[in-house]
């Protein structure tokens, strides 16, 4: 029999989270603060607690996804509640910063509450699937004890560190790099409106170009993993041929009204880079220059 | 027999350039400022010209590829070279701006010269290869008559329009997408460090979220071509979850010293679709908001 579990917040993701979970067989206790959510689950088959002392009493493994760290801690820091949890498992999945999770986790830590923080790179829709990617952080024992609960939750599970903040530090840098792709191609789009090339020329055309964007961005990462910031013979590009370009485009963004805040910012980097001598090096040298300027 | 190609300009790419055109079996006769340059050129079979003026006598098509639009004026305005021009084609692949190339057009209008611009995607290792892209831009007619020479040069050869500025435009807007791609990674990275999780992690799940991140970026071209901002059962995410991990982001970046000009950007661009009411609409509303704030 699969072990019980106990999951607060019913909104989209913690009830996806529900619906994994008893597709897989496992006992569901589920609690949110307007009950009339959890009405769809007690029709999948979950209990529904009436409060949530009752809900994590019901388990020994309590799943949190509400809106914030501030609506865990104001569920959990009752003194009924936080008496009940002592001795269970905490997996909190809702989103944050990974300051914000060592804080539940020192909470949780003072209380003999064992901790687990999570990250969900994933909509909804992909909760119980393959293609769901959740990113664990804090004790290995605790992780391996739910491994199986996880896999329920997600095809793709890993466990970053023993650090509680290392899933939420994780997922800000995926999502960095997303809002980097996302952004970079409402710049593309602003050019093309400005300009009246048609979207589907530049859709056709980004389609040709992703695969070597997508392993311009590797070489990047890997690069700076070992350090190789000078030029070689497998620099795929150095500084200065991008630095030439990119003033083609801000000269074309300049004349046409684009915004380019985003831009003053590559150039912010560009510039310190290019000023400790770094022109002639590969361009994975700009990562030495993200710091406070 | 294949028709006689001059080219101006033996940097790397011009040189690359007339070693594919040589390969393909064009006669080539090939000239540079500083003649050292093109030696290897003359080893390979191009015949080397005394003077700019001899160079564009040798053949019909003349391509040029020096440094910038500037470079490339100081060397045809020169009368007796003007002269010699008239009635030949030149194929400016020079990199530049749209305007760049619209002023270089006209000059060669009022000279019976005709003129096509077009924008290399591709380091001088790719061309005369098929991965290699060359955006054209100029008056069909001309494009027409030089596909098979620009074949030689690239396997994928796009006419993007008549308008001569559109190659470069075009160039630029993809080059936006990858700079966006690139900066989005030096942030990521930027916080791994500052978390001390190792950039072969950040690596294994970046390429996880590749295929992920092409697709929204795919989506929010397709639906801003589309004009398509409402939120709709197809929405893979609006402004609103996407604004709120955002602040996770900025507030780590903020407790780590991580420079936070580009994520200004894109706050701005947050702010002025909110604050229009776009909070609920699909992310691709924020392509309204580009224009200067
Ligand atoms: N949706 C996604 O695609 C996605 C992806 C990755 C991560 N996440 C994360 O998952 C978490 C939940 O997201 P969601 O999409 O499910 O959001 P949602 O649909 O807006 O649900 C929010 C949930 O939090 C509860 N809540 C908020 N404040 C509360 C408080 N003070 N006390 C008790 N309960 C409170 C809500 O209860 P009521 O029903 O009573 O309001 C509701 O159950 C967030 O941290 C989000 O960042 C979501
Ligand atoms: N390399 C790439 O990956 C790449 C990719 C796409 C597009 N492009 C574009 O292709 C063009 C050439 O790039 P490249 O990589 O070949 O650069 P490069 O190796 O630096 O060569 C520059 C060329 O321009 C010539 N030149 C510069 N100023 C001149 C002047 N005033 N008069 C006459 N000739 C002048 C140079 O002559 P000297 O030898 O006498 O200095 C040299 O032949 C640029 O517009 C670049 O943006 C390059």
């Amino acid at each position: 029999m699969q072990p019980a579990i106990s999951v607060l917040g019913m909104g989209r993701m913690g009830s996806a989270l529900a619906h994994a979970l008893l597709k897989a067989g496992h006992p569901t206790t589920v609690w949110n603060r307007t009950p009339a959510k959890a009405a769809p689950l007690a029709a999948a088959g979950a209990e529904v607690a009436a409060s949530v002392r009752n809900a994590v009493a019901a388990s020994d493994i309590v799943i949190v996804n509400v809106s914030d760290y501030q609506a865990t801690q104001s569920l959990l820091r009752d003194p009924d509640v936080t008496g009940t949890l002592k001795g269970k498992l905490i997996i909190e999945l809702t989103s944050g910063t990974p300051d914000g999770a060592r804080e539940v986790q020192a909470w949780a830590g003072r209380h003999g509450i064992r901790y687990l923080d999570g990250a969900i790179l994933a909509t909804p829709d992909f909760i119980g699937t393959e293609a769901g990617t959740l990113l664990i952080s804090g004790p290995a024992a605790a992780f391996e004890e739910s491994r199986a609960v996880l896999g329920a939750l997600a095809g793709n599970v890993q466990h970053i560190g023993a650090d509680p903040g290392l899933a939420n530090a994780l997922d800000s840098a995926v999502l960095a790099l997303m809002w980097g792709a996302l952004f970079g191609a409402l710049q593309s789009i602003a050019v093309c409106r400005a300009e009246a090339i048609d979207l589907e020329t530049l859709g056709k055309q980004w389609s040709a170009t992703a695969p070597v964007i997508d392993g311009l961005v590797a070489d990047l990462i890997k690069r700076s993993a070992a350090g190789r910031y000078a030029a070689d013979d497998k620099t795929l590009s150095s500084v200065s041929p991008h630095y030439g370009a990119f003033h083609h485009l801000v000269e074309l963004m300049a004349a046409r009204g684009i915004d380019r805040t985003i831009t003053d910012g590559y150039e912010a980097i560009f510039r310190r880079a290019i000023d400790a001598g770094h022109l002639h090096d590969d361009f994975a040298s700009l990562s030495l220059f993200m710091g406070r300027p």
